[in-house]
Parts: C-alpha cells; structure tokens; sequence
C-alpha cells in the first residue's frame, strides 16, 4: 500500500498562479496518516502546553526570585522537621505523634511573615482551647456514665462546632481568628471523640500540642531568617507605588491628549504607564490581605509593632476614588466627539499645569510615605495646584468668546462682522476639554483627600519630619534646580 | 473616710448659668471610688462589647439564615462521622485512623456546594497521586541501602515540596488545585516519612485514603441535600442583583440631580439605591471566587455541568466600567460649582430620557439573564436609547443659544437688543450640566458594551428565545400597557 501510495504521488499536479510561478496539489491524505496526523497534532499540542506553562513558571520565576526563595524555604523547612523525625529525637519524644510537627509545617508555612505568623498563633490558641474544652467535656462525659457518653460529646461536638463555624462566618471575627477556629473544630473533634478510645487522654492532647509547638517554631526560625518577606513593607511599598503610577497615568494621559502629534518614541512604554491607574482600581483585595497579616507582624525595619496599618487601607481607598477620575479622563480622551484644534490649545495650558502640579503633589506625597518623613513641601505644591486650578477655571471662562451663537433671522444681519468669528467653535467640538478639565478639577479636589489621609497616616506613625535645613536647601534647589542634590524628596520633585 | 466625705458632700457648690438656672458642682471622688468606678467602667465596656458583638451576630443570623444553616450542617457532619466512630465499624475497619474521616470532614466543607466539590476531589487526587509518588520513592530509597535511605527521603521530600509550593504561586494553577497542592506536600511527607518506621506502608496508604473517602462522600451528601448554596446559583443572582442596582442608581441619581426640589419621602431608601452601585464596584473579588468554584458544581437547577461562568466574569467587568461612569457622575451632582436653572431645565428633559432609557435596557437584559431567555427587546430599547442620546446631543448644540459671548470693545454698541438676552447664562454654570451629560452619553456607550457581554452569555449558555406568541403581545403592550400582564420581562418594562 506505501508502494501504490508513492507510485501515486509520482503523479504532480500543478497549479499556475497569477504571478507566474506554479505550485503543487497534494492529494488528501489516507485514513492510516489522517490518525497518524491526528496523534502527531494531539502530542505535539500537549507539549506545547506543558512547555507554555514550564515557560510561564519559569518566567514567573525570573521575575520574582523571592517566590523561588519562598518555595526553597517551604522544602527546607520540610526536610529539617523530617531529619529530625528520621534522627530519632523527636520519634522517641513523642512516637507516632511526631508526624504532627510535619504537618504543621506544611499547613502553616506561608510567603509572608505576618500570614505564618498568623496562622501559627491561631494554630497554637486554636489547639491549647479546644484542648481544654475538650478534656473538661470527656470529664463530664465519663461522670455520666456508659450509656449517655456518646451522646454528650456528640451533642458538645455539635454545637462547639456549630457556633465555632459561625464565629468563621462574622467578618470581623474572620480576618482574626479564622483557621483558629477551624482548628478548634479539630482538635476538639480529635480529643473529645479519641477521648472515647485512647486511655491516655491527657498524654495525647500534651503531645499534640508539643509537636505543634516545635513545627510553628520552626516554621517561624525559617521564615523569619531566611530572605523574610514582611507583609507590612510589601503593604507600604505597594501603596507607595501605586501612588507613583496614579500620577505616572494622570500626567501621561493628559500630555497624550494634549500633545496627540507629539513624539510617540516609546509607544508601549506609554501606554504601559497610562494603564498603570488599573493597578491602583484593582489592589483592593491584596491591600486589606497584607493590612491583615501585617498586624501579626512584630517590628521590622522603620515599622512599630502597632504601626498604623489600618490606616494604609484608608489612603488606598482615597488612591482609588482618585483612579475612578482617571477612568473617566480616559473614556473622554478616547471619546468619538474630538475637540477641536483651537479650544484644545485655549485650554491645553493650564490642563497640563494643573495635571503636572497634581502628580507633582501626588509624588511628592509618595516620597513622603517612602521616606516615613513629614514634607515641608506639600503646602507650597498644593497651592501651586489650587492656583492651575484656578487658572483653568478662568481660561474655562473665556472660553464663552469663542462660542458660536447660532444666528437667530432677527440679529443674523445685524451681527457686527468681528475678527475672531472665523474662529468661533460649534459647542459640540468645545464639550470633551470642557469635560476633560472639569474631571481634572475633580481629581485636583480628591487629590488633596488623598493628602489628608496620608498626613493623617504621617501623624498616626509619627513620621519623622525633614530638618529645616534640607528644607531650606530645597528651597533654595527650587531657585537654582541645576545644583546637585542627592536627597530623595529632591530627586522626586527634580524627576517631575 | 467615707463618713468625712459624706459630710463635705452636704456643702453643695451651686454655680448660676446665664439662663438664670443653677448647677451643683459635684466633688472630684476619691481614690478608691475612682478605682471602683474604673472596674465598673471596664466591666460595663467589656459586657456592651461582647453584648455588640452577639447582636451583631444575631443580626447576620436573621438576615441570612443560610448561614445558620450552613453552621448546623458542619455541626451535623462531624456528629455523623464521630457517632459512626463510636458505633464501631469505622473504629473496627481502619483502628486509629478513623480519625482521619472526622478530620476531612473539618477541613473540606465550605458553604457552597461547588467549594466543598472543589476541596473533596482535590483532596482525593492530591492523597493519591502523593501516595503513590511517596510508595515509589520509598521503594527506591529502600533500594539504596540503610545509609542512603534518609537522604533519598529528604532529598525528595525537598524537591516535591519546593515544585508543588511553586505551583501554588501560578495563579492559574492556583484557582485549580491551590488545596491538592497542598494535600500533596502533606501527603506525600506522610507516607515518605512513615515508611522509614511503619512497617505495612501500603496499609497505611490504603487507610488515608479510604477514610478520606468517607469523609469527603459525606460532606458532599450532606453539602448537596440539606439545603445546599450553589456557587453558580449565587454568581448567576449576584449579577443580576447587581445589574438591577446599577439601574437604579443611575435612574435615582439623574432624577434626584434635576427634581432636587422634588418629594423626598423616603431619604433613606433612595440614598442606598444611589449609592447600589458601590456594590458593583467591589464586587469582583466575590464573583471571581464564586466563578472558580461554580465550575466544579454538577448541573443543577438551569445550569449545566459545562455553563459559561466565565463569561460572568466579563459581564461583571463591563458592569464595573458602567459603575466608573457612576463614580464620575455622582461625583457632578456634588460638585461646589452648580449649574444655572435655565440649564438644567433645557437640558433635563432628554438626560432625563437618556438616563431612564439606559436604565430600561440595563433591566432588560437583567431581566433576560434572569430568566435565561434572549429578550426580543432588547434591540428596540438600544434603539430608544440611541435616540434620546440623540436628542441629548441635539439640546447640547443648541445651549449656544444660552450662551453670553463677554462683550469685547468693538462689538458691545452693535450688538442688537435680543430677547433671549435676558436669559443668557455664564459659560462656568453651564459646565457641571455639560460634563455630566457628557458621561452620560459615555455611559450609555458603555451600556451597549454590558448588552453585548450579556448576548455573547445568551449565545454561550444556550439561552432560550421568548415564543413569537409572548413576542407579539408584548409589542402589542407597548402600546396598550394597561392590559394585565404576568410576564416576566413585561414586568420589568412596567416597573420602569
């Protein structure tokens, strides 16, 4: 058959193309190479995917190590608790029951400090409670003798684990004690029903607990000291960051709008930038996770133990409030009804100023937070923004001169024939800069919200504030901005 | 003491107030009434805080009794597994580690049918693939001589828990098999560790998994008959709910911004439909978690095994952009500058047409979701829309009339006596009406874009079509509206 197969293929058809050249029909293929075709595609996509998805991994992992790290973290840990167990020591303290230690290295390792740290102490409270209640429940169970003993701890197994489940379900009980209480519900079970079985009550709920003991520690030693990542920097920087992108996208988009024949150079890097408002609309989630796991956190770094966190999540929610502007400037920046040329360059001037002086006190704010130091600068920006303001309130104003007012037949022919009216605009090419510059008023107002709760922050964690002479020598530096400066509020305000 | 302070008490310090009134000066109490009033403080505090807290508590358990509900299912679970434990044929088929029945039970129930799906067959596949994997490593181990075996052991234990940790970080991976993941590390350091001591090995294996079994079958029994919450039924109503709320907010907002002087009956009730939006803006974390766990539910009620939940996603996204809209427009109708009478009242009548027929289609597809039926109206209502955004831009190009161009120099004498000039208007009143018809118009650009969404769901999810009978009726109410009518849609359409 491969033979009449290849005979048949000596026979080429050939096709002339309008072009001049030929090309060759291949006849359909046979059922056997159909199947063979289909085997090859179906291989071949499998291991395109595993391949995709090894390159994803891969990615992820280049660009950002410490999940890496993490995941080394979460194998040593491992095998330290399991050498111990193989090494005897551990096996001959507690016996079977050493297997406890590893498991809780496994259900309570997590990539942050806070999280760990949160699990390990609702782990440790969660067991010792549920240990007492249940040993006083076998107490009561073995006092009321053989018959009704089953159905004591069945009735305390059902309603501790019915309220225990509930208090999981109460939002401000969760973020604080949610795995304490699942595991509550399972140590509880564990001891009050094995407390039917196993003589030694007392002796299994002591082993329970040190085994939970020396995993939580352990846990805690590896993620502590190895590469830790704290949920309060990551909370801080990520705000900070935010705040950098929120004015990145405030001053980007309006310099696009205004400047649409200007040099694209870098056209993705832009764009990048312009989209970076979407982070700061979506970090809600990772923002209250990190603020709730960074309460557990013992100080680190230029952070208290009782550093305001809850307080990060009120500067997020003003940041937001800031992004939800930004996503009405941009629908009207992509909006079908353009402006036209003459009312753009009225108005260009002071949207630029006010969009450059709002991102100038957004940065500067930001620096603020990065440095966890009161600026001295941020009156002086917000009134230069105020004053941008203003201005485009009144350009906005004069705007009426160029208003074409459409001739009604009784004043048509008594019009004075003035100049500028070759330049007079239809209303409907005026109104997207008139949206556009009253969103960007409205961003100015939620702007100085924003400082509000970063100045109540500043006051909550008792930011440092900047000596007077670095203030005085960034005054000056705003005379003569082309002298060096190595400081970092400086740099933020020279970058603008 | 306390007989001295009784008669310095029987001074009384009298103070007359400018009222003509007077007030007694009590003295400052001693030490010990301080310390006693102190206790009484913390008491009372601490007694109205756990008072609040169970209030609070009360109060979620009326409002949604499913909560409850759900508790007394765990509470039911976990008796069922430990009475089946105490009745001796779990006890007698797998000894001590019956205990792991009543484990899973803990671990793996969720509130939703589809978590609890999720938790139970990643719980299995994750025990079994980790038991087999750790039975062939410790064949292997077992192979390599006494000295080698721990390394073997820990070398493994290392390097599968480091590649399932990082699998774990894969957010695509993540929304998957998070929990087998983890399921894996543990299992797998079970068994591995265990085989260097426990003897019968398989036996173990084949008892974890066998309990697990139990376990995770009567969750998933229990889950599913008493009562049980759907993951995909609650996206499906969560969207449509949301959907409704941003209809009515749209329409309360713009009626309240033109009938400001209008009855305000019900202050309360009409501020929480302006501010239902709010919910469409957070929402997403909750549809993305009910998305991830519907796709593991089996079909239940009008949805299939294979329904399009992702596509909730898009809807709710394209929702989310209405809602920005919503943010922008809301944040107009509180602006400091506020806009002239005259304006308002040339412009309300067709942003009054716009925003309730925007709110119209909004509702029907709402409506169409709802009963999972395409509308055959929703085209007419886009078309109705269309037109009124029409008109609305028709009363823009006509404000030029209210126009006051300032008068300059040369044409301030030439200028003819106009009627209407009596009522010209500054340009700085015009612009808060401007802007916000100008996101109304986006908005209802944007509410083309959530029909689409809603129409490619139709299409995926096999919605029926509404019967030309049902078709023909409607049209025929639209014109009569006041013929009774038990339709669903045609509800909606009345309502509005």
């Amino acid at each position: 058959m491969a033979q009449g197969k290849e005979g048949f293929e000596g026979v080429e058809w050939r096709i002339r193309v309008a072009d001049g050249s030929s090309e060759v029909l291949v006849p359909a293929p046979g059922l056997v190479r159909k199947a063979w075709l289909a085997i090859q595609g179906m291989i071949s996509g499998f291991t395109m995917r595993v391949w995709k998805f090894l390159k994803k991994a891969w990615d992820m992992g280049v660009n950002d190590p410490r999940k890496v790290i993490h995941c080394i973290k979460v194998g040593l840990a491992l095998t330290v608790v399991s050498l111990f167990y193989f090494m005897r020591p551990l096996y001959e303290g507690v016996g079977g029951n050493a297997m406890w230690a590893v498991m809780t290295v496994v259900v309570v390792i997590e990539p942050t400090v806070g999280g760990t740290i949160y699990k390990c102490l609702n782990r440790v409270f969660g067991t010792l409670l549920a240990g007492f209640l249940a040993l006083g429940i076998h107490w009561i169970a073995s006092q009321s003798g053989e018959r009704f003993e089953p159905i004591v701890v069945g009735a305390s197994v059902f309603l501790l684990a019915s309220a225990a489940t509930f208090s999981r379900l109460i939002p401000s009980a969760k973020s604080l004690f949610d795995y304490g209480a699942l595991i509550f519900i399972l140590t509880f079970s564990f001891v009050a029903i094995s407390g039917y079985r196993v003589d030694k009550l007392l002796n299994l709920a002591h082993q329970r607990l040190s085994t939970i003991m020396i995993g939580t520690s352990l846990c805690i030693i590896v993620i502590m000291l190895v590469c830790p990542i704290w949920s309060g920097q990551e909370l801080h920087s990520l705000i900070v960051r935010n705040m950098d992108k929120l004015a990145d996208s405030m001053e980007g988009c309006i310099t696009q709008y205004f400047n649409q024949s200007g040099e694209c150079t870098n056209k993705e890097q832009v764009d990048k930038k312009l989209q970076g408002y979407k982070c700061v609309l979506s970090s809600k989630a990772s923002e209250e996770s990190m603020a709730n796991f960074a309460r557990w956190e013992p100080s680190h770094g230029r952070f208290n133990f009782r550093h305001p966190w809850k307080q990060y999540l009120k500067v997020g929610a003003s940041m937001r409030s800031c992004a939800y502007c930004l996503e009405a400037l941009s629908s009207c920046i992509n909006s079908e009804n353009q402006a036209s040329e003459l009312v753009k360059k009225h108005l260009s001037n002071s949207c630029l100023k006010v969009s450059s002086s709002s991102s100038r006190v957004i940065r500067e704010v930001a620096e603020s937070a990065k440095t966890m130091k009161k600026s001295s600068n941020t009156e002086l920006l917000i009134g230069e923004m105020n004053a941008a303001v203003q201005e485009l309130q009144n350009d906005l104003k004069s705007l009426s001169n160029l208003l074409n007012p459409s001739p009604t037949p009784e004043n048509k022919n008594l019009e004075a024939p003035m100049e500028a009216k070759a330049e007079t605009v239809p209303i409907m090419e005026i109104i997207p800069v008139v949206t556009l510059s009253s969103i960007l008023i409205e961003f100015s107002v939620r702007v100085e919200v924003l400082v509000d709760t970063v100045e109540e922050l500043a006051n909550l964690a008792e930011f440092k504030i900047h000596d007077d002479k670095s203030k005085q020598r960034k005054l000056n530096d705003k005379i003569a901005p082309d002298e060096e400066e190595t400081d970092g509020t400086m740099k933020a305000l020279q970058r603008v």
